[in-house]
């Protein structure tokens, strides 16, 4: 009697009911403005995760001491935003309404906001913690008001103004820079790195923060393009993977209710080395998580 | 005085006003279900048009006898299929009113829709000439009605059963082939090619359509991929550059209304062998149309 | 509640009891003397199956009709031939105790072997049908005698003199060449192609074989470098994709009792039409299969 | 009434007779002994700048309030390079004779020297700032004495010993280290890097310059190969972007009389990324430029 | 005590003194007006060869029969084109002088003039055989006489009208069109191929040459791009392998003074084939080859 | 008389008798266990190495004054470890038994374990100083004990405990971590980058070594991905060529008896930036080495 033919990401091979994190995959890039691709990203994730190991030197953890079930890649309708938004909020809302907490691989940055609808209505006095290189506080882009572009707008507007903290913002229209300093808590990187100044400002947040539920959206592009080239819209003068590091291994500090990881793109990663980056970024997250 | 940089398709560089045939793109690739990229189609054809000669030997003719304006690719919004298709049929309309030919380049097949629906409103009895390796005769695609894998029955109920002639197919569903082979005149390429056979075709339409109005609809995937690598979906078993340009050769022979070329993705085009291809069929196209 | 992920060959989705055929793929590339990668060949059909129809128009046939089961790879020792040979050579023997056909994706044509040990225990009197661009008949190489350049010697020891066809094949050392003359019923590739004459040296095979059983191996490089780019050692002249298609429409007429194909080499098919037309193949395989 | 396509690059798009600031490529590599493929440099640059914001969030400052004017790439011979050098420098004159700045973008290095020619005709005083990781300083090349590797040498021999001050550079032959240390003010790059000594290096030069006029010439390989990797010669232990960017930052306090960059190789930037950092750095450099 | 690393075309091991034929590189592309990179084309031949046999099934002989010397590569001047054209004709003068047969891989076009000087001069009433897909018969090219888009000018007006027999050509200036048909003996490739047609038109040149000295260039460009797409400009519609192959078999029944194969651009042949199939046909070339 | 072309790396053309160091190439990676391809690494580092100068100006010195002897590549038998591991022993006892010190280039890591097998015959009280991503400290590999995954392993039995120094380590399981703390001298790469402490380690090392017989393998994925991205397991957050750099200049500190540099893999250094660093870094070793 032979298997099928079961496809997780690394290590994450607990059944749905005794799991604590549910991965899934929101394989979308419709809105995509500059060069798409991210919707191969999720299953290049999945693919590549075996030739990482299970074990964080960094955490001194184990990832299959973790319970974590992969559900998947959902099926999304091209070219149509507000549906594959809805599919996003159904299948959120599922994992929480089960207890579980929601981990969304992207997919183009404007998958975070179907997530945060669905936690948001579960946990009202949600804050969000968001690592770009971009903005995406625009209004609406070429006219449309879901977008990549816009994405970080529509969240502000659900959660409500000083309740999006942003870090590694380096490009925007001025009229963007102006809205992020005013209505949010704003770490642009617009100088050479300082990784204590960085992780200072991490550990204020955690501070302030002192327990409310956060959603964590990490857009991959907030790399420098030199370790993390599989990406859109690549910007200069990003973060080093040490430096994210520090900032992942506080995780556990706060209480987070939903997260998602997006924008690796597999079109521009020619030798691979994004999509490593991607999963050795999924086993530190998934360690660094409270439980 | 240094003159600005305009950039034309090679050798297009009438004046508007005196063109008989008007160049522009539509470079849209939101419902692209399987490999986007060909929102980068027109710009790629242009830039590379310059490695290209001007004169076409097969055809004995000069293409800068011809007067042909560029007029540039237009700005469309990403992810919202009805938006991009009202665009481009306000471009083809305007196109038409100036009494001059359009030729769109995508961009995926969805662009074809607004173009046939500008060009169907000025010549009701209007057929369509469709080239290419899929049916795309689709219902509705992940219930989307508007997708590059419906346009043709969307294009068919617009022009109504039997005023569609189709060329070169040889993949899709069991009930697409079943509704072409009812609805449409329907020439699929299921066998080893035989040149004749589909010449012969050709002509039989010319003679049956008798100086009709006709829109020319090339999907560069009814080539084989081995001469045609550069496109999202590629279906072994297709047509040849010489077969292809025994059709083309022909055109002159139609009453052409109005044309595009699509689904050339330069993502999918390593050598750039593709981009080149492209550049000589326009050139092909243009100076095989009358007048 | 929900489901893990199943990551089939698209429309394999049969249980393992009542499947006819079964799936399964071998990621063994260790002997590549030239350009090792085929061990990503299965996993890559597998995951671009889902671009392709399950329609076969060429045989107007449907897939999702026949009852295949895809097990997944088998995980295998690299740099250890012996060792991978058995793995396969025991899954083999499982699939058929079970009365079901195995169809195995390589890998390196030396994966070969170890079914044809398996099919050639249970049926004594196996003929093998060889499609390939190299004669693979050394009888070591470097010293080697389990090698990609010596798989089909090994075979022909064990099959005997005259029970291996050959179809294709233009590379080899001259020894291999008048081996090939000698001893096997040898149709090479060496002047320009004339589709009949292969058909019909094919048919006439058939007859011979008069329902003997027999081990069906399909060399993908055995196809033309233009239209399958890739594998590891491309050679110039070879068949066409309609010439393979109508040997393999025929597949039916033949007592199969065991088939592979072998040689995708993912690193060289940059564009991935190899991979798309593997996966045509392989529709087309199963769907030409008896039963 | 459509427009023509007028490709600028983003931004640039005064007309010539109020613009302060010319822009030209200058597409010429037929001296590149290595690598060639910077002759599509400038165009990618232009076409990949739609992909970049036009507000410096690291000088707060609006590139579409400078008045710049694009006039696209020269038409130059290959394979003659003193050809190819008098169009440049027919070019610089005429722009500088219209009271602007030329800002020409490169190909290979060969090309400043044309650009060169010209501004120390109008400012005999004339001083050179020279950013690379070659130090360009042959006397000849193969027998040749106009190449890439001898530019500088040419350069020096026009303005004058102590006349051109260079930084970052760590690859170059023995006698070449030496003729710097005599003959230029050197600051290479040989150990690990310290932001601040280059940078107080820098100012130290603007003081001593004191309003001299000044050309500046940018050679992207001073870089170092991870940030960008998109040229013909990569020599690792370059600069960092945010180093680079501190220096531009103090371009205001130069004279700047002409200025270049150049060394950007398409053919060797597969994902985007140089052509992207590119981008970026006209932008940041037309910000930084007085008036 | 080891040996150093000779690193021979395969199978050319012959010492200089008893061979027969000699092979060199000229590694020049300075001229290339489009996309340069011929230049890396022998060494890549050279090193790529050890994965193809030195038996020819295709002519039932081996390679290693013949008594071949590779000399490796030139060392040319890039940017000056008649300091290349004179080491070339020096390397070919000293390999006649010798009373050797030169076989020079390119390289752009271009370094045939070297040859065919060094050629004429010992055999003033030599006739050269031209397999291209350009014409190559302009006067200048942007000014300059000396370019890989003249070169079969210049070597018409060395050695006369009627002298030049010309096969597969498709792309030029109506003029060339025009030179051609008029000057040379023109077989231009236009129409679907029809193997025969080619093959008797050159047995034909065969007996009108009745023994004249013949220099044989090659310019690989005359294939299919679908089968070699390794070359800088390509040009749909033109030659398969077994078509150029029986036109190579034909070779020992004419008088070869010199031979040369040209424009293997390793940069656009991203899987190798086209280095494969370049091996295959030196191998071929050499094979046919008298003596 | 011609000569024969010989293929060096740069500058390393002594005669073998004179010789005081003897490079030579191991292309073997058949138990790679994720992404083949370094058996291409030594010849391409030699093909490459025409790109770099012979000068360094790190350490002030000329490679082309010290005395080295390239003897080219193994011959190895593809899927048999042990025979490719006796090969190599075989050639670095000839190179030690003539009084020249063996400088290997692989090939994966497994290789050097031949090479320290000859070295340890001859120097019994060797140590090994291991710079390297990863342990490589498995006992066996899915059963098998020869792998690249196991080598050090293999290697640290043969040395005894405390006798390998580890640089670099960032990944691995569990219990390798637990292994190499216990019984090696262990300095892994956990947290960002302190440039002094890891030349302080050295240095320490340095000094307890006290004039012992060292092997230094350095495996090139111990460089971060960013900088090294030409190898098949990239790992994240490791050294940069500036503090390798300053490690490689203390060697001549050290008592080498035998060195390798493993892991480069063509096939994933897409714009050849790894292959010119591999370059660069046979220089510096080179060009360090005493004597």
């Amino acid at each position: 009697m032979l298997e099928p033919n079961i496809q997780n990401f690394l290590g994450c091979d607990s059944d749905y009911g005794s799991a604590d994190i549910v991965l899934f995959g929101a394989p979308f890039d419709s809105t995509t403005s500059y060069r798409p691709g991210t919707r191969f990203g999720p299953s290049e994730i999945r693919a590549q995760s075996y030739g990482v190991e299970t074990y964080s030197p960094y955490q001194s953890r184990e990832l299959s001491e973790k319970r974590v079930f992969d559900s998947g890649d959902l099926e999304l309708r091209f070219g149509d935003p507000q549906n594959a938004l809805e599919a996003i909020e159904g299948r959120t809302e599922t994992i929480l309404s089960d207890g579980k907490l929601p981990f969304m691989l992207g997919g183009e940055h404007l998958v975070t906001l179907g997530a945060v609808r669905a936690v948001k209505k579960r946990f009202p006095d949600l804050k969000i913690v968001h690592l770009d290189a971009h903005t995406d506080m625009r209004d609406d882009y070429l006219g449309a008001r879901l977008s990549h572009a816009t994405v970080m707008r529509r969240c502000l507007e659900l959660v409500g103004d000083k309740n999006v903290w942003q870090f590694g913002i380096r490009s925007g229209e001025k009229t963007e820079f102006e809205l992020c300093a005013g209505r949010c808590h704003f770490f642009p990187r617009l100088f050479a790195p300082d990784p204590r100044r960085l992780s200072h400002a991490f550990a204020y947040m955690i501070d302030q923060l002192d327990g409310a539920p956060v959603y964590f959206t990490l857009d991959l592009d907030v790399l420098d393009p030199s370790e993390f080239g599989g990406t859109g819209t690549q910007e200069a003068g990003g973060m080093s993977f040490p430096e994210l590091l520090t900032l992942i291994k506080m995780l556990g500090r706060l209480n987070v209710a939903g997260l998602d990881m997006v924008e690796l793109s597999p079109t521009y990663d020619q030798n691979g080395a994004s999509a490593a980056m991607s999963c050795k970024l999924v086993r530190e997250l998934l360690c660094a998580l409270r439980g």
